[in-house]
């Protein structure tokens, strides 16, 4: 039991610190335009992967690199935005309520992220392919359950 | 005169090939909404920065090097949303049509991003204040020629 439980209280640990290192908006609008900044500018680079995914644009291994580590990156970076006491914009109030479940998913996301990379730099189409699939699902997984539209 | 111009030439063509990888943005208000989230994310990272190096905030290394690394990360990513044709927003005209000024700004806030981040991981206040200054002062020289209030 013991085994089980650490690696999980160190994880949560790490996304405490994480997140208390930059939860430090001037106010609760700046939060919110944060957030959905770092979520715009992570969804353009996740829709040229899609695009080569789905064929719409030619296979280009260097640009998936590069769009991948940026997708990475910034996927780090919205979480912070959603501190205690910055409800609205197109956020659900569950997040403040279901706390644990947005938190899985977003590490879920992250992780996802790490092994879009590892994908992108894998250097074929078919690892590029079976890495969006996944990161397609925790993206639709967590804005039905937390995002307004 | 071959030795000076090589390296000038490289890194244009790096900068070419860095946009056009990017620029691929479906409608120019993406463009737009691309550049300007890029920015107020990057704005409230170095805001993080600008408090530690003005002592409002107590001085933490390791939250300095967390803060400097995405500064430095997301100051690669807005260029491409200045793409031909994507005049509007805050952006002033002048930025398509002094092209070889604005490139040569963006190239020096990449180049005190990268300056930035060895000065946090240096891990000393006053090697963060020293690499704080030339930074403030390239972002008040793009704004005050290419952005309008």
């Amino acid at each position: 039991m013991k085994r089980l439980v650490t690696p999980a209280l160190a994880i949560l640990c790490a996304a405490f610190f994480s997140m208390s290192s930059h939860a430090q908006f001037a106010k609760t609008e700046d939060a919110i335009k944060y957030r959905q900044s770092a979520m715009f500018t992570q969804s353009q680079h996740v829709a040229r992967l899609g695009a080569m995914a789905s064929g719409r644009v030619p296979y280009d291994a260097a640009a998936a690199v590069a769009n991948a580590e940026v997708v990475t990156q910034i996927s780090r970076l919205p979480w912070a935005g959603f501190a205690a006491g910055t409800e609205g914009g197109k956020a659900k109030p569950e997040i403040w309520k279901e706390q644990a479940k947005f938190k899985e998913l977003s590490e879920r996301l992250m992780a996802d992220t790490d092994k879009l990379l590892v994908a992108a730099k894998a250097g074929n189409l078919d690892a590029l392919k079976a890495a969006m699939g996944p990161l397609g699902e925790t993206c639709k997984a967590c804005h039905d359950s937390f995002r307004n539209r």
